[in-house]
């Protein structure tokens, strides 16, 4: 494939600093220019070789770009879009990585509406509870899906080249409605989060906190892992998918409240059916029996 | 210390077989005798030295046994003392390792009555989603915790020999009362391991489950990896602590409620303000910050 000429990361983070790094391990970029919030981090991301330089306003950053990939979590997503309409170049491509799709394309359609041809909105699946560009490495998506979900307005050529980036990193693509991306995503992923964030906030307020915690062991290691992710970035999806989100959490408080039905008749028969039906399907999907 | 003599495994899974090879790993044990349901996996035990015979009656076993340990579910403890009672001598001393302790507690009131003085409790907090005598290994218990419920009719001689089994698998000792045990565990491990063979049980019916766990990553993996245990065990567990079990469900479930009401008001600051405390307290756990 063709490398790319000029990439701009915006959000030099876990995600963005991978794509970048992704591609440079590969060749396939000839300068990778940074863009963000917080120059430390643009500081922090050059110094580790994530970026090349790193620009402080869009005008210079969109000079010459060939693909712009917004990295940042998806609340800042509509005000970013905002910053970089008037600048954006017909010839450069963007694309995007937020852990949301609908919101994110209500704002392309509020704020690059000029610009829908050329914008392929994505979704890289390779979270982890590490941040910042220290976090980064090139082989993060490798082996990882990528979710594309292009919009009806996109050339194809700016499809086809989005999915070449993506692909360079190693990850394997996969097209989506918007709306099923975030249906499938609450389940599987937002949900989780929030549980196990409730877990631990719930665990943290109690009196006997300290005890609670001095007694939790692997296990409560294992499933609260996720609780010690991006708080800001896991508000903003949360809010941004509240209503697939919301219809989850419905259905399973339902799911918890027959296990309440059950645990207080005592019906072990009917627990243990539900405990070796979960385990299987979990070693089912292991063994990748259920592989997309 | 003085080394044991005879040692009885009841259940030579990953929990009885990884305290005989502690013991082994140390010299600390003249001879380990495993008994349990199924010869295969006693067979296998010895084949892989966690044992050095097994016994198929409770007579022959408890013959010159110093140190009896009762690793099986918790829903096999009545059983097992009931056929035990008869053939326990007064010098062979019984610990278990039960992840309940009331309910285990009931069981040796009303089937080791003449034995009070010989019986002690305990707990060791080394979970794993394996089973099995190949699942045993030396250190399973190295550094962990094992909880000790000592009932007030043990002899203190019996109290320390016990004490002395435990902390020789290289795991730390903490007293408890029964019912502080039965709710901490409930609260810390009883409940997590609901909430995710919850989980993985909902989307598992569902119509769309094959692409929902097509798209399943690495959160949903250590979030889901309690929901790999064993069955058996924790439907005992479940119905042995249930009402335990029940007041942290619903405290848990009155925490989701208020989560629900902050999504659907779309209230990103208290999402916000909630997640990181989550992150905060368990990043703090991690940092060894609640060591009991």
């Amino acid at each position: 494939m063709k490398p790319f000429g000029r990439v701009v990361i915006c959000g030099v983070g876990l995600i963005g600093g991978s794509f970048a790094l992704a591609l440079k391990a590969r060749g396939l970029v000839r300068e990778v220019v940074g863009i963000g919030r917080t120059t430390a981090s643009l500081e922090r991301a050059r110094e580790l070789g994530v970026i090349d330089r790193f620009a402080t306003d869009w005008a210079t950053a969109l000079d010459g770009a060939e693909l712009v990939l917004l990295a940042m979590p998806v609340g800042q997503m509509l005000g970013v879009m905002q910053a970089m309409a008037p600048h954006l170049g017909p010839d450069t491509l963007v694309t995007d990585a937020g852990s949301t799709k609908r919101d994110v394309i209500e704002a392309i359609y509020s704020n690059l509406k000029s610009h829908l041809e050329q914008v392929v909105p994505a979704h890289p699946i390779a979270g982890a509870e590490k941040s910042g560009p220290d976090a980064a490495r090139a082989d993060l998506y490798a082996g990882r899906k990528v979710v594309i979900t292009p919009l009806s307005e996109n050339r194809p050529e700016a499809v086809a080249r989005v999915r070449e980036a993506w692909a360079a990193t190693g990850a394997s693509l996969h097209d989506m409605s918007p709306q099923e991306h975030d249906r499938v995503f609450a389940a599987v992923s937002h949900l989780p989060h929030l549980l196990a964030f409730a877990l631990v906030h719930e665990i943290a307020g109690r009196a006997n906190a300290e005890q609670l915690f001095g007694f939790a062991a692997g296990g409560f290691r294992d499933f609260t892992r996720i609780a010690s992710s991006h708080p800001e970035m896991w508000r903003d999806i949360s809010v941004a998918n509240r209503h697939a989100l919301l219809a989850e959490l419905d259905t399973y408080i339902t799911e918890l409240a027959w296990i309440r039905a059950l645990l207080s008749q005592g019906d072990g028969d009917s627990l243990l059916k539900l405990f070796s039906e979960a385990r299987d399907a979990r070693e089912a999907w292991l063994a990748g029996r259920f592989d997309a």
